[in-house]
């Protein structure tokens, strides 16, 4: 890949990983993050070679730049790193939705450098504190090139997610936010919905058996990133959430109605469904 | 305890599994399965030490009785076990639902020896190929005996769960009810509809990631068992299952009218219940 210099704006779970994995490569690293002691943690530790200031100058060193923040401060994060970054060759970030952050790029004039990524990595831990080597490893990651990217840049954004162990995948931006929607936004919602739900009728998570406490365990995620995407992601998602709820009220009737073939064939269904899965 | 004698009824998960840690700890164990594969399986792993037949007979050698079916079959097959009983000092099941199994038990007459149980322990997979030593190992089991139950019987059964490592909890057979309809029954059924819905999608679970596919887990258990337990606990389920549907509705709306503190509060709110969990 040839690449010695990346910054890494916002020093969460995802960023703080990710500049660990670089700086176990030898990459020197640059990093940011609104928080100074998340920054000072990451200096201290040593992944750090330079800590940027709010005015994101020190980003002209950087050939990569990956934006590790929220969706919804991506582009604000992107319009202020804009002056910078002459000498990058691959802008990317790393959020859960990416047709907002790819059409910033755009109106920024960035998008031939600009290539959006989604890893499928991280857990419901969040901040420096939680980041770690090996996140990336084996996880695929979903590369979605803004429209007027250079193939350079596309290259170069997947050669950059390999040499952390990551497994990347292209996807433009419309199909990622509508795919991601069902496979990954409608169970946050729904895990997020039960915990609102069990907390309504004064149960304690500690009460759970093991299907439960699964059930709930991203419900434990960070209430701001999951506010963005929601909300970056709201038409598909609200559509997600009404099948949901349309299938629940079946289910609800053809238990009023003592229906035993209706409530066999929503359990057989979704057993049926699953087991073509082999994974576990 | 001082039992050498237990009959085990239906030889799935539970029942097997029960089965293999009696046999470990030198308890002579009797057996039935309506499946005479399942039960020849049983006898040549050498866990039985005598198969019973469909008429019952033998179980009356037997000083405590295990009924491991499904709840919806329980009270046929105490009503067949009825006549061979007379030596029993404890009969017992494992169903997820109690109340049911325990006015089965009382009407014939035989309340004064049941204490009626629910191991939390298990999984998605079922049937004797699933069963293992060690399962009830530190897994919570709520004993509900039957109004006339005597002391004794209450006490073998406290005992006998805790030979094999389970952790006895004294509960009646409404409240269990009531309580499992939202720490079991409605997390079963949400990953049911999870799967429903994104079957319906065109979604494979091999394209979710991992907070997708824990939440769809056990969506893949038996749906003859989930839909005997949900039918014998339909009210309280579908009242559980409404409000889920009511607590979805108001996120939908809150996407819909871009209601950033709407939404907020959602996520905020499952993640401050989960917080409060310090397991994981």
């Amino acid at each position: 890949m040839g690449i010695r210099s990346v910054a890494v704006i916002g020093l969460g779970l995802i960023g703080g990983s990710l500049a660990r994995d670089l700086a176990a490569r030898g990459v020197r690293v640059l990093g940011y993050d609104r928080d100074p002691l998340h920054l000072q943690s990451a200096l201290a530790a040593g992944i750090l070679r330079k800590g940027l200031d709010d005015s994101l100058e020190g980003l002209a060193e950087a050939e990569i730049v990956v934006l590790a923040v929220p969706v919804s401060a991506a582009p604000d994060v992107l319009r202020r790193a804009e002056p910078w970054l002459d000498r990058a060759r691959l802008v990317t970030d790393v959020g859960s939705t990416k047709q907002s952050t790819v059409a910033a790029a755009e109106r920024l004039g960035i998008g031939n450098r600009f290539v959006g990524s989604h890893p499928l990595a991280g857990d419901h831990r969040s901040g420096w504190a939680a980041s770690r080597t090996g996140l990336f490893s084996g996880a695929r990651i979903f590369l979605c090139p803004a429209p007027s990217a250079h193939e350079e840049a596309v290259v170069l954004a997947r050669d950059f997610w390999r040499s952390v162990g990551a497994i990347p995948e292209p996807l433009d931006a419309d199909t990622h936010d509508r795919r991601l929607a069902w496979t990954s936004h409608l169970p946050q919602a729904v895990s997020t919905t039960l915990a609102l739900v069990l907390a309504d009728a004064g149960i304690e998570r500690s009460q759970l058996g093991a299907a439960g406490r699964e059930m709930t365990r991203v419900a434990g995620s960070s209430p701001e990133m999951w506010t963005a995407i929601a909300l970056d992601n709201a038409a598909v998602l609200a559509d997600a959430v009404a099948a949901v709820e349309s299938r629940l009220r079946a289910f609800r009737r053809a238990l009023g109605s003592s229906d035993a073939a209706g409530v066999h064939e929503c359990f057989a269904g979704g057993q049926q469904w699953a087991a073509r899965d082999r994974a576990d």
